[in-house]
């Protein structure tokens, strides 16, 4: 199968259940909404060695956001409810309400699971409920006025790990198809791409140093290329980038792993689309590429 | 004393000693540099609540870096060298390496102090050492070419906790004042600010909640100025902001917030200018704003 | 009439009619889209004095442009069609078709009026026609490849003019009050804000120089309040600032208004709102604030 | 010769004088410099089709500017003093006395040439004179304080045309290329690049079409490779860009000239930089590429 010329692998991306919380920020402008969602779902790119997985899924409109001022929605992954909770909490309480004019609302509010966000104790007594539309808020006051925040935010049994991997003749232009992806997929709702792009994919464990739980997959370096004999590296291609891709649910995934690979394809200079699997042993949600990219929208 | 018309409180900063180390990191623009580094320096405005505090110190023209790249100085500060060790590795190796053509370089090599950041085994032997000028650095193959990077990096007994308080008629002056001090921050060799503007001032303990560690600072929220009998709010003032300022060393933090209090009184509607102080219970640094301000360049 | 606390003046914008065209721009990301727009549509704040009036009307996603790639709608004015026809020549022969990777299509073909930008003989023979979708475009090599171009593009009578007044109490908020309107309006289909942000009111001839078409209104300088008897400036207000909003049509410049006066008035420091008219000498539109404001969306 | 193992070729660069002007541009923050100096330099790539060409030099330090503020340098350049006084009043009057916070000061005090930008008479008699530093500038009231600025400016003989061209095995890699020599010549004093990157290069007259002044240069559009006998598009290449430099003499082109081509050789997938001349019916300035390149920083 061709997309645009470029040829996709008959392959599928394996994933794994992850918790997820969506949290709505809105702020005096977009420029801060986006500042303070940046330091907070900041060092979070893998679970494996950030506390937790996060990204901006979204920039809202005005009328998006419970309050009516500018926002955007975070999200953030993790393998536990416990950790998730821990994580949204330290990072609302140390990044969003310290942060200018910041407000923090639920971003799904429908999910039966949830987790407690309490940091109106911060407010030392002065705190009061507010409603903001329906919710029920806390006004905390601070230096620039109030921080307004919910702090009970539901979360829904996500998945981690959904992946294509963008093959091309020369690093400029697999950057390029890479940056298009990671636009596309801005644009799904119920996704997120946490590294933005990934520049080194990796193995389980490794050859020549045992005590390492994880190195570098050798299969797809191009540099070394001619030192690999089983290297998945086609003539040809000088540069691989993976893209990974959290969501809500499959459909999600699904949708995000499609707007991307269709962007990607669009660059000159892309030979190659595939996907990264691992029989199973990873997780239970297969995402074959050539099905997906059949999908209507 | 009044600049520019704002009165300047006959105040000093207390700030207190902090291990701190420079990365300089280089990518194949200015664009992902900055990215890079922003995601590296996530999730760290205060080392209570976030595991280090980071910045970018700033943005370095092409004859700065190592490989004549784009590239930006980060800053990482934290309590003890195994901790900010700990951090830098799990920064670099977890949101610089795997970042689209990321190079990371020792940004301190005369400092004697020094942690060591091994990442190179990643390559599982197909990593090999180059020369980049003078450095020595591992080369190890990833997906979009080699990642380069200096595995020794020096450090220093730096300073946290350098600030002053921006007291203004309204919101957007006092924002737009604070964002006129960071900014002018940014071109002060060897600083950062972390948050970048603080909103939510703290005291230590808590008056209702005894088992809080740090609470509210009533005496700087200007919605409940009538409530407090001992505010520090003066008549006029709705808005105060803190800016916190971390450094190589007293120089550093003194240039620092000299740069950003002179800014910060060129915006129309600021009333006065302070600066946080806990009777030397905090450390033992003071920065007096007064003699600051009067200092040459 | 009040609106969040603040003032809205018993008035009415007064505007004119403008012709008005829309291209739709896109590139090879959104980053080179919005850089050629803004090339394209640059010295156009006013009719007076500059060729014409133009601006970005809004960032577009993929799926709303006929080629699949990111692109914004820039719309042009100009008090003639013949002005209209040669300023969006010159805009798309020597700022949009020179520009990396730049297509151009009518962004109004429902339109009945027409005008004509021939620029495919650039070619010199080697151009040829192509269908994106259905529409009939020119491909001209370039170095790059190829630019594709539409060369019949729809023109609307339009209004120029419609307006607001921000009054506020200091610059920066009264700055950010206007930010926040423009942002705004920048959701609003079928209009742009040329300037962005006026801080220049002027009124027809002059007092004192007579040979001036235009001068500035003293009656709404703040800083010489106290030498001019009929000063329009309230007690409190230091700043002043005027959005002008041009439209497809009378329904979009009200609902343009509307969004820029209810953005302003959500920041903290905004005292009034009011709006610009000339007893009908300008123009037969007019958009009283106070019923704009409470239409439904 | 050989630069990063792309080909230079034994090529130079027929530029030609241009007058040029210099204008600080200062303003409460920087995005408001920028933004405003981007209006006031657009629609301003070429003297052919556009009333004048158009840059900014570069972003000022507090330091480096008459008033303390953020500030940009603008340049302008045109073929006869005329036109550049002509249009340094326009946009000056329409697109930077309107703007907010805008002031203007003379970058080329030490010029003998003079151009004057009268446009204190908008002040209607309540404008007055004031000095920032040494320079005797004049304070205009307007809505959001006073505008201030210099009304005489110095200009030079500068140059226009020097130019190179990046050919690319893609157009990401070529594109990538061009945008990082943007960006060096960006930090070369004297200098612009006014398109700011060329995708569609032209020849005097045309074949077919014998009405045309210039038409497009198919030796260098890969799409026709195979239709151009004299196609000077070497085998490999399908991308082509040309970047403009704009100076104040032959040492700042030259520079510029240097630190794009050497910025742009280290984007991967490059395969050769050329430069175009007229066999001197262009102009009397010669920048042969080999000479430049091997010349001291």
């Amino acid at each position: 199968m061709k997309l645009n010329g470029v040829f996709i692998e008959d392959e599928y991306a394996e994933a794994f259940p992850n918790w997820a919380c969506r949290v709505i920020l809105t702020a005096i402008n977009e420029k801060w909404a986006v500042n303070i969602a940046t330091e907070a779902t900041g060092f979070a790119t893998t679970n494996i060695g950030c506390p937790c997985e996060a990204g901006i899924e979204r920039i809202l409109t005005l009328d998006e956001t419970p309050d009516g001022r500018p926002g955007v929605a975070m999200m953030f992954f993790a393998g536990s409810k416990k950790r998730l909770e821990e994580q949204v909490v330290a990072r609302l309480g140390m990044c969003v309400l310290p942060s200018p004019t910041a407000a923090a609302f639920d971003g799904m509010p429908d999910a039966k699971d949830r987790i407690k966000v309490e940091i109106h104790v911060f407010g030392d007594g002065y705190e009061h409920e507010v409603k903001v539309g329906k919710r029920t808020c806390w006004a905390i006051p601070i230096m620039n006025g109030e921080y307004i925040g919910e702090e009970d935010f539901g979360i829904v049994k996500g998945i981690a790990g959904g992946n294509f991997l963008i093959l091309g003749e020369n690093l400029p232009a697999t950057l390029m198809a890479a940056e298009a992806s990671v636009d596309a997929i801005g644009l799904v709702p119920g996704t997120i791409t946490s590294f933005p792009i990934v520049a080194s994919g990796s193995k389980v464990g490794a050859k020549k140093y045992d005590f390492l739980p994880a190195s570098t997959n050798e299969k797809y370096c191009p540099t070394i290329r001619d030192q690999v004999p089983d290297t998945k590296v086609p003539k040809g291609v000088t540069c691989v980038y993976e893209i990974v891709v959290n969501g809500v649910d499959e459909a999600a995934i699904n949708a995000g792993m499609k707007a991307g690979i269709e962007a990607s394809v669009k660059i000159p200079g892309i030979k190659m689309s595939t996907a990264g699997n691992y029989d199973g042993t990873l997780g239970p949600f297969k995402s074959p590429l050539r099905e997906i990219l059949k999908a209507n929208k």
